[in-house]
Parts: C-alpha cells; structure tokens; sequence
C-alpha cells in the first residue's frame, strides 16, 4: 500500500456510465466497501477528458483530474474504465508495473494484448482482474478460474452480447425483419448508432477469446476467433427455425478438439446457432446474458444475468475491487496459476471443429430430386439428421409445391467436421436439382 | 508446507460417491491438478471405516487407513467427506488448528457449527472452503463471497435439493401422487431409504443458513430456518397451480427485511413456493439446482447445474482443493472478510417476512359469499390479486357447482407479511360460508 497501512486508495480511470456508477457506491456505499476489504477504501481520484462533461452522477469536483497518469502514480488500485487500446494499455501496463491493483472491464484490450498484460502483473505481483470483460454482473471469469480449477472444461457456449440477444430475439418473437429489430434496439439504447461491433459479432469474438484463454489455460487473442455476425439473419430464417423447435442466438464457443493429427486443440467461433427450444440458452431473452459451461466432471453448469448497462457492470467491477484490495492488504496476490498450469492447447481452425449445419433450400418439384440430394450429403461422408418439406405430405410421397419454382426442403445433418459439412452445400449449389441453397445455419443440440 | 517445499500433500477422510471420485482425480489427474496449483500435490492417504468396502473406485490399498487422526496431522490438506457432526467437527478442528487447509461438503455441520468454525481458521490462519456443501458442482458460495463482495445482496432463492425437485417435477409433469412419485425417486437412487431430511426440507434448511451466512455476513444457523417440506403438497395442488399457470418448487429462501421498527434483520425459510411459469427457476427439471440471487447493482442473476452425484460434486471439492492449495503455496490465506465486514443482522420470525399466499378452498354455493370472503381479508389488510372460480362463469354471475358441497375459490393475495396472511386464513376457517380450506401455498412472483 502506498498510502498508510490503514487505507487503500482508489483511482478510477473514466466515468462512463459503469465509471459514474462506480464512483457513487465508492463514495455513498464507502463504510460497506471498507467493511468487506477489512481497511479503510477511499476514491482518491476520477480522470476524465472533460471534468464539465454531464454524468450520469454527479462526481464531487475535488476528485476529478484529467491528468490520468499523474492519478495512477498515486493510487494502491486503478479501475480502468477508458475502453479500447491507448491510453488504457499504456495506463494499465504502468500501473501494474509499480505493483498497483488494476481492475479493468476492458474486453478488446484484454482480448488482444491479455498474455502480455498478465505476465506484467505476474512479474511485479499485482492483482489484475476483469470480471466485468465479459457478461457484464455475470460471475463467470472467478468461477472458471477458481471454482472449476480441479476440473476440466470441455465446452464454453455463451450469448454474451445482449445487442445481438435483444435484436434475435425481437425478430423471433415479433417477426420482425433485422433491420427494424436493429432500428427498435437503437430506440431503447440496446444498440449503439454504429452497431457494426455487435452486430458482426466482433464484441462476442473477444469474449470468445477471453473465455477460452481462461478456460483452456491458453494465450488466445480475438484473432483466433472465427466470426460471423447476425446481419444475415432473416425472419425467414427465423420462422423456418421456429417450426422446426429452434431459436437462433449469437453464441461465443470455445471447446476443446482432438485433430487429425491427434494432438488436441481449441477451436474459438462466434456465428448464430439453432438451439432446441429446451435449451437452458434457448430461453435468454432480451438483453440478458448466460454462459453455458461443461466440464468432464462437473456436467452442465449455466450463469445467468444481466450483460451490459451501469449499474449491473459496476457490481463486477466493485467485486473485483473488493477482492484486488483484499489481496493487497493480506500482501499477498494469490494468482490463480502460474506458467506451469498453462496447457497452451493450440488454436484450431474452424474447419476442424464439429458441427451440424441447418440447410434450407428451393429444389426441383419432380421425382427423384431427394435421392440426388442424399447423395451429395453420402459422398462427402455427412450425414442426415432429419429432412422435412413443409407442405409435404411425406417425404417420399407426392409433393406439394410452395411456390412456382420449387419446393422447400429443410436437412439437418448429424455432427461432422465443419470442413465437410461446407463442402456438403458448396456441392449442393452446383447441383442442378436444387434451385437455390436459402439458409445454412450451424445447430448445436450439444446436452 | 509440512512437507517438502515443492510438495502439497492432502489427507482425504471418507470414500464414499463423492470421496472415490476426488480420490480418483488426484491420482489419474495428478499432473494437471499440479498444474493448475503451481506444485506437486499428492494424496497420501484415504481414511476410512473399512478398508475392505467396496468403492465406486478402487483406491490403492497403500493409500487406505482407518486412522483418520494420524492422517489429519501429517497433511497440508484435508479433504473432510465423512458428513454429520462427529467425528467429522473434531477432525476439522485438528486440522485448523495446525494450520492445514480443509475442504469440506459438510452442510449440517457448517450450517450448525459454521461460525465456530470459521473462527478456528482465522484464528490460526488456514484456509477452510466448503463450495461443495450447496448445490454441489455449481459454483455458488465464492461468487457470493467475492464476485458479488461489492454489492448488497438482498435475496436468494434456491432449488437446493435435487431429490424434492426431482418429486415435484414428477409430480408435475406426470400427475403422480406424492407418494408413488417418491417411491419412483427412491427406486432411481435420487431418493434415500430415510427421505426424511430431504422431503421434511432440513437438507434444504441447512443450505439456507449457508447461503444466508455468506451472503448477509451474518452467523445464521439451522436454527434461524423457518422449515416446511413437501409431504403435504398434494397432486390437486400441483393441478390447481398449472391451471393457474404456476408450478410449485421446494425453495431455500434468504432475505434482508426491515422490520416493524426500522431494524433491518434477514429472513431464512424453505417452504413449497408457486412460481410463474415464466420464472427462471421454473424450468428447473429433474435433479437439477439452481441459485437465484438478487443484488442492489447486479439485478437478477442465476447458477445452474448439477447439485448432487458423486462426480459433479468431486468437482467443487477439487476447486477448493486447488485454491487452498493455491493459497498455501503462497503463503497466505486471503479470508474473504474480518470480522470488520460482519453486518451481523438478526435472524427474523418469518412473521415478519413479505410474503404472497394461494389459498384454494371449498365455498357453498350461493349469493353473497365472495362477498364474506372478501371482508375478512379487507379485515386483515391483505388485498386480493387475483380471484378464481374453476368452471363458473364470472365471479359475480351465477356460480357453477364443482361437486355436491360447494364450489372452488382460488384466490392468490398481494405482498402483506406472513402473520397477517396466515391470521388471515385462519379466520377464513371460522367463516360459515367457508366448507374447507383444501391448499394454502406461498407464492413468488419477485422478479
């Protein structure tokens, strides 16, 4: 501690909505906040750019600078709550380096630059902790990291971007198109004016990162994440999932894979997925978030709360104050593993995950046209799960045509490589029987 | 350390499900157990009562004592899965006091002897974790104590016992009668010979005072538990809450209050408890558990999973395994909170509990009476949310016979406190009009 053995200082780099938050319960709530740490915990400063700019609580004048590195010179626990690369990295790097507590809900820094913030902290043996990175209120980092630390996680499946939920879900339960879903979340501050990083699934691509760094005890960044956003989605898609028993949500999975080879990997992706309506996912609405974790021994375990916003992100953040000054005052910063742990599991490409694909597709109304698609499937060694043709009477009967040019045909296919599984339609769209290849969409029915 | 510096060595008292499945894991998983502490960590020794006794493992006959003292004083950890009070309170005790780690899942001991406990291992340094002891591999006691240590929680509600969920699911989705559904969850091994401290609710009780502990800072015991189980809960119940669009759960229930005179004090209670089918805990099938807390800045949040077998619960006691470990290794125990952080706050009567009631009963069959009835909870300051009469046309036109000796009133009532309802009810039984009483259940709609 720099300051007397009796206090520890806080100084809090950004005063968003989560940073407005975060200043108020230091200082209203400051009596319950020491209680818990077991010393006196005091907000000694709050730097912002623009100490007149509105907020969303009003921050007592004395404590705001805008001299952020003077700020962290002084203080026993930074909270970084700037947001992407510079100043924050240089911030946190300098913080740490005098051995300061750094707390951070910095996911895109965290996502890209983690290994290096981390070996930082552990050579100068100062807490960093970012709860707050990933679902928000959520718990998820501490349980992964400590709860299941003599357990081996196999599969981490997460809606943690409440955008996309919110826009999904509109779409599912309005049948509206993702356009007027978009503008609809914009409205009610769910979406931002630039949706690019929700909607294409680059905010869920760095949790996906995170996730599956702490998970699998390996460096990943974000750009061993595969991603595909939800802009593609249609209400078609959405009704044709609907009526077969699935929701589609935006998942961030990170699992673990045994290759060709036979060595064992990770493979990281973001894309809309069909879950089975009775999936503990599939009933998330709205803005929540909920990350679906499974371990060899613990089976199926799901957290479940809100993702985003002020106040519930500021409880993430303070649990990491609470418990980063707890270790400063006991002097001693019980990292949760050191290099020996890391399995260092390489990250796979997505082609070697597996994977069950949703295909809808316009075919040829003649006969003989199912024997031909079911070919395509065989020759390339995936195969079907169920076929539907909505309107049909059977699959093998006469069918009822849902338009002029075709009829609909709906497959899902067993689990296979994903490779093998896009091979699959590359092939079906040059079959001439088959007019025109509407949705591919990845299934996980995995429980 | 007692051992070598490079070597953590753990003691494991009891081998039954849960303790042949640790004691597998630290053998086949003992190089990525190691791992993830940071040193080598050995079992070295299996107390039992019979060496002999078959396992679910077989635990190698070098490891296996039946001197569980001398055990307990040569290791760094002890892992206590022998449950009940002696010898496992005096076993712990030894072990703290020389300052060894101790694991445990021991829920009736912590919840009536937790505070002494908790005090021998400040007193002497060693860290005492018992994750394993609520809702068994789903990480819920160290979110409370450090994800959450920034927040105020005010409420838990918790599916705690798999074996009276797993009745009442029964019971609900299959219309079985309490007893064939308990006969049916004893024949699948959900269901011990004895059900009675499952089904009177004292297993859930004693969870409640955990939860209640940690979450409020308070020294609750089992004692401080309002306890009503499920025997009652009848088939006709189960039927009148679906119609209604409730199912009925076995909740552990912890709640700060203030009370008539501006105290504020926490409510600890398990009783069967309507919830709206829409209500996260709802979908709780089976043997599963789930903890839903509510906290000031957090909102809503959920943990699910698996809460009891042998191999889901190995995996919170390998978690703690591996944090103490971890924090022996670095020589220091980072207590959640001094006795600084105690709020202390009273245990209340349920009397003084906010509480919602659903009272199903049998009226005569003529003008005026919902009127009667209507009085006595004008009387008693309890309003009326909803009112119900199965099969009549309106509340107010003419009333349609259910059976020969009256017609059915479902009414559910608004928040008033528990003594107010229940005096309530029992007036209801004095009133002419009134032929029976048939099903009084607590609801919760608080979300």
């Amino acid at each position: 501690m720099t300051g007397s053995q009796d206090q520890l200082t806080v100084g809090l780099l950004g005063a968003g909505s989560v940073g407005s938050q975060v200043a108020r319960t230091l200082v209203e709530e400051r009596e319950l906040i020491s209680a818990r740490v077991g010393v006196d915990v005091r907000l000694v400063g709050v730097a912002v750019r623009d100490t007149e700019a509105p907020r969303d609580w009003r921050i007592p004048g004395e404590l705001l600078t805008t001299d952020a590195e003077e700020l962290v010179d002084r203080v026993d626990v930074v909270v970084e709550l700037i947001g992407g690369m510079e100043p924050a990295a240089s911030l946190i790097t300098r913080a740490l380096s005098r051995g300061a507590a750094v707390v951070t809900g910095n996911k895109a820094l965290l996502a890209a630059r983690g290994a290096e913030l981390t070996a930082i902290a552990a050579e100068h043996g100062a807490p960093l902790l970012y709860e707050a990175s990933v679902a928000g209120a959520i718990p998820i980092l501490r349980p992964i990291q400590e709860s299941l630390s003599g357990d081996r996680i196999t599969k981490i499946m997460g809606i943690v971007n409440g955008t996309t939920n919110y826009i999904l879900d509109q779409m599912d339960s309005t049948g509206a198109s993702f356009d007027s879903a978009l503008l609809e979340a914009q409205r009610l501050g769910y979406a931002e004016a630039d949706p690019t990083a929700d909607v294409e699934g680059h905010d869920a691509a760095a949790k996906a990162a995170i996730l599956g760094n702490l998970a699998f005890h390996s460096p990943f960044t974000i750009d061993d994440v595969h991603c595909e956003g939800i802009r593609e989605v249609t209400a078609g898609d959405i009704e044709a999932a609907g009526a077969s028993g699935y929701v589609i949500k935006l998942l961030a999975i990170a699992e673990t894979r045994a290759g060709d080879d036979g060595e064992s990997g990770a493979v990281l992706r973001v894309h809309p997925t069909l879950l089975p309506r009775h999936h503990p996912l599939a009933s998330v609405r709205g803005a929540f978030n909920a990350v679906f974790v499974v371990a060899e021994n613990a089976g199926e375990l799901m957290f479940y709360g809100q993702g985003a916003g002020g106040r519930p992100t500021s409880s993430a953040v303070l649990g990491d104050l609470v418990t980063a000054a707890r270790q400063l005052r006991t002097g001693s910063v019980t990292a949760p593993a050191g290099p020996s742990a890391q399995q260092a599991l390489p990250a796979m490409s997505i082609d070697q995950a597996l994977t069950q694909y949703y295909i809808d597709m316009t075919v040829e109304d003649r006969e003989g046209v199912i024997a031909e698609i079911a070919r395509v499937f065989a020759d390339h060694h995936v195969s079907i799960e169920s076929m539907r043709q909505p309107g049909a009477v059977s699959l093998e009967g006469e069918v009822e045509a849902t338009g002029d040019d075709g009829v609909t045909v709906q497959i899902v296919t067993h689990v296979a490589q994903e490779r093998a599984q896009r091979d699959t339609v590359e092939a079906l769209r040059t079959l001439q029987v088959v007019e025109s290849i509407d949705s591919v969409i990845r299934v996980d029915v995995d429980r």
